[in-house]
């Protein structure tokens, strides 16, 4: 709601320095009353001749014009003595429920020795004291003691007379709206901000708090600073914007009005290494930083998501109660959002958890394939895929039945849609940190690499004509062994995510809960699975999920019809890279003497690198000079 | 071989100075005459007596000692006037081969003005004048206008005496080392550095020189700055260290002995990222850097590497003809080495060179894996891949048959060697690149993480005993299925690691020669083949090998047997990531219409990320709101 702010007080009070601190603190238009005055009123002060109350009520009016004025577009603040209760009447008629008084309170003598202080004035003692007479004490107004400072005074006036948020939202994107309504609708006070754009992005706060009414009582802003003296000290600001530069750029915007102990939360997709630089950056400037990873999409973000937490703990434990109101239930009705650890571990496990959901996808697509080439159209493909949600049911795989049976003009829309799978940067990433990190995340890579080739389109058309295809195809599988080998992969590609968290926690520290990161990915997130609430317990006691007595057991049932699933795809030509990837790394894994011998000799033959030996347990590397037989 | 160096002339010619100064530029210890007077002489010349012939003979005696005592250890700077043959005669008499003579001249006014201009130095002109009178013009001397400024002078000096090597050598590891020799060998004089380590690492360079004839004529170092006075300008510097910071801290030590245009040349695996910053760097510094790729190993570099070289072209025409001598010939006898392009364009070369090597190694792995499983023992292997080579030769697979048949104690040595496969970081780099430039390397990522998981040997150990192992195996395979599966994977791996460089190529401008970059592969350097050879003609016409005729008809035979052998070894549990990817990654290649549609269904439905249609042809992308059924 707009306002119009008068600052009120005797001659001296300092009416002009607060009014325009405070219009400059508020990004709020700024008038002096004296420069409202009629010709014949100026003419007369010029002259010497004092304005009587008959003078005042024409200049009053003026000023209640130009309030009138301010307030159809926004707030604004005013200066005037208005000492008595009638001209106060006059200059709020109409807008009473509008207007704020603020009264710059002093004893004579301060104010006399003010005025005395001040170059080139002068004002005598009687005309002072005229004043203090006709004072009507304001009661509505708020009373401010001028002893303290201007800046002290401004944010008096700012605390009091302005709705304080409890928590910013800067970013109004697909994922920024919804976790707008998604906090309010917990109650929270929001100020929202969106940038304004001529032509491009106008109002666009304004327009979305005028969408849902849930966003009533939320502060729509297109101006930073306004947006943040809008938000309660230490304040929250939640950044939706995105991921890359564009976190810099808006940090940079944002500094220069944040106070001491604020709290930025970067809720993009952003590269764990950055935020572990913008964090120590923000450090030096007396700001917090927390990188949270949000996984659940749209509609997740509007009705639960899961919130991953990184950084600085005692920055956490403030921002806690926004964030576990707004995330999504366990089973147990717990908040499916924790602290991660420092730096950046919130984000990179929000890498992690998009590198196993590029997995979960990429089965679902091969399942796709093979089921396709059995010649099951995307009904019968949707049926067979309802009949699983038994066994291995998911958030993905739920979604994955809705698509298939969506149509169009008696056509699946399915059909209709280009086969390029894009991706954002954090499979990539996920796939850049297990080469960096020494973590063979094979499906990760296959399912990354396997978006890469779809979008060599042009090429595929054109091998697709070169290379000759397999006319008949034969399979020999029953969907339980396609289910299996899926559920089999997919178990991998789990194995293979928590390892890679495992092992970045020993690197970095990070002292990862596994259990618990599981326990916020069974809602909320888009990796939400009856798998995924299985491992909440498997990793209480086991980081290593394949040393698992159950999952030993399952995996080893499950093995059966992968190698008949992988097998008969192989010679019939599907490309199924992760359900591939899933054998050939179990193989690996569970080969105590693997063939990695023979490169390792290899690499001793010509680059000198030396081996160890088998026969000897001091680990000592020994050279071999190969070609003297 | 050690010099005394005779600063000499008369008084006021600036011996001194010049001494001083050429000292520290040889880092060579400098000696006064005037302070190895007898206390008689002394005592004479304070008094005012001047000293006669007999007087001097005996000075003179005392630094011929002297400089006999400093040529058992190394060279020196002496500084005398020695006017007379007489007295030149004294100061070399035993040591005249190792005598080099610096006249400083200048006319008799020259001199006279300088002394006047010296202060708290007095001369009589007719002082000055006996001294121009006894003096006898020293023939063998190097005259030297005394005009110069003194950094000329002692460049001069320096240019004149010490032999100037054609290029330096930084680092005497097993690969400096061997390029040494190789250039050696090729009649180029080098000067080779290594750092002394007290206890560690002494005289490295010194007992290396006396180790091969061929270094007879090398100049030894372990001191930096001697050692880079002695190339002659603009000098050439290899720097054959160990790559990451250590190059950073050995630019740090030359760069102050450095001048304008000399040319460092980077022959590490240095990451290519950092081969570009340095670059700039050093431009900034007017020193060139070249980054190369070297392959061949330890033998390569001493008989004739491959050299990938990138950087300022302008840099390299300069140090080509160093390259070209030592590089191995290809089969039309040119060198087996070329400018790449800018930037770090050799050392990304060479990244991927040892990506394709990595695939190369692996793949052999695993058809001894294979082969293993099928009961042959390392010499009948042998047998098998010696036969294999008319249709597939390489130098792997040479080394790998050499490594198969090596024996020790009856037993065969691949046996006694543990099955952890090492890396060094190229093949983590290749993979991090083809993850930025969009590129789907999956041979490549499949051959790094199998070294990663060779290094779970614990884990593999353990997971060997939980997991039921297939008891018997089933193969149904001929020797030529697995040559042809073997030969079906490396077409797709070199497809792949051109296809990087190509992407490469495109993104960072470099405009790479592809035929050429296999052309100097074809010898000398690790992943030397027939196939290679083959590659030079094909990409002279087609960067996509894929696309090109003969290919697509030996891929298409060769595909048979690879289906039978891949699926072979999922069912009979054998680990075979690479040759499974070759097939997985085909058959998405040839796929014109694949299942990645669904994966852009799922993102739209969940991230709202949209979709390109089939029948529209514009390209906008849809959005749909998949629940509304």
């Amino acid at each position: 709601m707009n306002k119009a702010i008068f600052i009120i007080g005797v001659s001296g009070s300092g009416k002009s320095t607060i009014g325009k601190l405070l219009s400059e603190y508020l990004n709020l238009p700024f008038f002096d009353g004296d420069d409202y005055h009629s010709n014949e009123n100026i003419a007369k002060m010029s002259k010497g001749i004092p304005l009587n109350d008959q003078d005042r009520y024409g200049w009053l009016q003026s000023l209640n014009r130009l309030a009138n004025g301010q307030l159809e577009n926004n707030s604004c603040i005013i200066v005037c003595s208005a000492l008595k209760q009638s001209y106060r009447d006059i200059l709020s008629e109409g807008i009473e429920g509008m207007t704020k008084w603020v009264h710059l309170h002093g004893t004579f003598e301060q104010i006399a020795e003010r005025i005395n202080n001040r170059k080139g004035h002068f004002m005598t003692s009687d005309l002072l004291k005229s004043q203090f007479d006709i004072l009507e004490d304001p009661k509505e107004a708020l009373q401010i003691d001028i002893s303290k400072t201007p800046n002290e005074i401004v944010e008096t006036i700012n605390d009091q007379f302005l709705e304080k948020s409890d928590i910013g939202l800067f970013g109004l994107g697909v994922m920024g709206k919804s976790l707008s309504r998604n906090l309010a609708q917990k109650g929270f006070e929001i100020s929202m901000y969106n940038r304004h754009i001529t032509g491009l992005e106008e109002n666009v706060a304004k327009d979305f708090k005028l969408e849902f009414e849930e966003l009533s009582a939320a502060i729509p802003f297109d101006d930073v600073k306004s947006f943040v003296h809008s938000i309660q000290k230490p304040r929250k600001i939640m950044l939706m914007v995105k991921a890359g530069k564009t976190i810099d750029l808006v940090i940079g915007d944002l500094l220069p009005h944040l106070s001491e102990g604020d709290i930025l939360i970067d809720g993009g997709n952003s590269n764990y290494n950055k935020t572990k630089e913008r964090i120590a950056y923000l450090k030096s400037k007396k700001v917090h930083f927390i990188g949270v990873g949000i996984s659940g999409g749209e509609e997740g973000a509007l009705k639960g998501p899961s919130i991953m937490a990184g950084g600085n703990r005692d920055a956490y434990i403030k921002v806690k109660h926004f964030l576990e109101a707004i995330v999504a239930k366990d089973i147990n009705n717990l908040p499916c959002c924790t602290y991660i650890g420092n730096e950046g571990a919130g984000h990179f496990v929000k890498m992690v958890h998009n590198g196993i959901e590029y997995v979960e996808m990429q089965l679902l697509a091969e399942v796709f394939g093979v089921l396709k080439a059995m010649n099951k159209n995307p009904d019968e493909i949707a049926d067979i895929l309802a009949s699983w949600k038994n066994m291995s049911n998911s958030y993905l795989l739920e979604i994955t039945i809705d698509i298939l049976r969506k149509k169009e003009n008696n056509d699946w829309l399915i059909n209709k849609i280009i086969d390029k799978a894009d991706n954002k940067g954090t499979g990539n990433w996920a796939n850049i940190a297990s080469a960096e990190l020494g973590t063979p995340s094979t499906l990760i890579a296959s399912a990354l690499f396997a978006r890469f080739t779809s979008f060599y389109k042009e090429d595929r058309v054109i091998a697709n004509l070169n290379f000759s295809k397999k006319k008949e195809l034969n399979f020999n599988l029953e969907y339980e062994d396609i289910l299996n080998a899926y559920q089999f992969a997919r178990i991998i590609n789990h194995y293979q995510g928590f390892s890679l968290l495992d092992q970045a926690s020993n690197k970095y520290e990070w002292h990862l809960n596994l259990s618990e990161i599981a326990r916020i990915w069974t809602n909320g997130c888009i990796i939400k699975s009856e798998l995924m609430r299985q491992l909440v317990k498997t990793l209480k006691t086991n980081s290593n999920i394949l040393a698992d007595k159950e999952f030993i057991q399952q995996v080893s049932e499950l093995f059966v019809s992968s190698k008949k699933v992988v097998s008969q795809g192989v010679l019939n030509e599907i490309s199924i890279p992760c359900m591939s990837d899933s054998i050939n790394f179990f193989n690996a894994y569970k080969t105590a003497k693997s063939s990695a011998n023979l490169m390792q000799a290899q690499r001793d033959y010509f680059g000198a690198h030396s081996y160890q030996r088998t026969d000897d347990a001091s680990g000592i590397y020994h050279h071999t000079n190969w070609k003297n037989k």
